[in-house]
């Protein structure tokens, strides 16, 4: 079985994070209770490297430790919107979010994304789309089904846009240090006041190899935090301790490790385009950071049956178009982040004996 | 300062539960994603527990993880009920279970408890209570704030209302280890067919002192569990993994240890009434697991203006009553198993003095 179905990096953490959150299972603070929205040590060392990858202005009162950026993202919808509200998602989207706001009772806006654009949203075709109850728009970028690395000028127009009609704009940035130009800033928000109109969502589970200890952060202006520390108070308490303490090692220890990922990763995406480039009737429409999202052969079939079929017949999975919301039957995600080289060599191949 | 606010344990974690959680943090199987309801071995474990304490029949499929009973509370409130829907929480509540309904806009029946009852709720008072869109009732058995144990015939007398009348009972029993009658079952429910109306909540924190890694769980029918799941897929996607692996071990290893902590609780307890019998003007109107809700000697002050004067003018911290609800000025909580027997008596001399 070649596995390309859920976003989880190939390689272990580092062992030396390893050793820290082994030797922090044993500390007392590890025991006790801690702040609702994380531990001082963690939000001072993130905002300062969310400040420095931007360009911008974040302070540790602007953060927000979550356990998991799931948690991350439903408590902001939950802060934004309410029963009846809308949020607007470009479609594809990733489920969660669309999930999130069903739950709580908050309608979708969809935003369609195509191919022709490489899955990059068009903020004037936003702006049409705002109604009465729209109160936050949610990009993902990198993206999560497509890849699609957004532009800094489309994020820019986004948040412009947001700023003019009242609206939030909630980035998830989950897979940012997985673009293959990693150092340049993904936009320039944080450089002017951004607390107004902009929450950021991410996650350290890709970075640091460790979804299994749950930590994600939100960025947030601090006139939202007392409200935001109400949700937090009744999701989580606190994150658990042992991530943050081992977090706040590692954010500044591992640069160059995660820097070393980030260029395996740019590696894979190339070997991607490489391996995929020939394969007859499969097309790439987007890909970038983490993902791919391939357009199948099949078009009298559904994207959960050209899963099935390539799992059972061909011992590959990946996920169906469909999964990401209406109208994308004619696709499937593949993770290839999960696999090496020849692991993505041979998930070509057996696409093409498909 | 003698802190009897927030509820928890005095003493530390075993410390072989350290070292398995140490241990466990280095295994390869706390980086990865887990099961969103928990992993096998400790559902496992935690619902053979449950079964022999409460003589009944609870399987694994029964059990979900959660990141802390806060977040099992706000599963299962979501779960059960949407905005503009009622919940009934007897009065005192804990203030996350109120929290957990007015976020998700659904409202509270308030079920008045009364010092001459010991703060026990009447069922008949609340079948009265019960409106057209009232889904559950919520019970916290032993209770926080007044630290009540409910007897098992009223229990049982709220688990018949809630299935004549279509409603759900949600037991949130995060306090029962330390019931001074700690070998008894807290109630009969689940000897009997339960899933169709019965939820209980419970947390790992208290009693095995790690609230810094976070572990709650509910117990609900097979039928609740895939709505439940994708509310915890939302919320968490999965618990941590290494809380869970150390906690699965720990079940059954630390039967004794945390008998023995029930003992030293029930000493504590004993101290409290002796040492709290003989104040002029303050009263204890309820005491019972953890938790003494003492009556203050100041009708024209508020709680929140004793509460401050205790704090400031000696030393003494303890909640103030209108922190759980209507009606509770008069009161303050004090979580008295936070410290030893000689804490206890300082803290009575404090309050005499006052």
């Amino acid at each position: 079985m070649l596995d390309l179905t859920q976003a989880v990096p190939g390689y272990p953490p580092h062992p030396e994070l390893v050793r820290h959150l082994s030797a922090g299972a044993a500390e007392a603070a590890s025991y006790g209770y801690g702040n609702i929205t994380g531990d001082l040590a963690l939000r001072e060392r993130y905002a300062a490297e969310v400040s420095a990858l931007y360009a911008g202005t974040v302070g540790p009162d602007e953060v927000a430790i979550t356990t998991g950026a799931n948690m991350a993202s439903f408590a902001v919808t939950m802060l934004l919107a309410r029963s009846g509200d809308t949020v607007m998602l470009p479609v594809p989207w990733y489920f969660n979010h669309q999930m999130n706001a069903g739950l709580l009772g908050i309608g979708v806006v969809p935003l369609p994304c195509r191919a022709e654009n490489g899955f990059v949203p068009d903020p004037a075709e936003a702006e049409g789309l705002v109604g009465p109850g729209t109160r936050a728009v949610l990009l993902v970028t990198p993206n999560n089904p497509t890849g699609a690395v957004y532009p800094a000028a489309v994020i820019q127009a986004f948040a412009d846009l947001c700023r003019r009609r009242g609206l939030w704009l909630i980035l998830d940035e989950t897979y940012r240090e997985f673009r293959a130009d990693g150092g340049a800033p993904p936009h320039d928000l944080f450089r002017e006041p951004w607390q107004e109109h902009v929450i950021q969502l991410c996650s350290f589970s890709k970075s640091y190899c460790v979804p299994g200890f749950r930590a994600g952060a939100v960025v947030a202006g601090a006139g939202l935090m007392p409200e935001l520390t109400k949700i937090l108070d009744c999701l989580q308490i606190c994150a658990p301790r042992v991530t943050q303490a081992g977090l706040a090692w590692a954010i500044d220890a591992l640069r160059g490790w995660r820097e070393g990922n980030r260029a395996l990763m740019a590696g894979r995406a190339a070997a991607c385009r490489r391996a995929f480039a020939g394969l007859e009737g499969w097309k790439v429409d987007a890909q970038g950071a983490y993902f791919a999202y391939l357009r199948h052969p099949f078009p009298e079939r559904s994207s959960w049956q050209v899963a099935e079929a390539l799992a059972v017949e061909r011992g590959l999975i990946a996920l169906p178009g469909a999964a990401f919301g209406p109208g994308q039957d004619r696709y499937l995600r593949l993770a290839f982040a999960n696999v090496d080289e020849a692991g993505i060599v041979e998930a070509a191949r057996r696409l093409a004996e498909a």
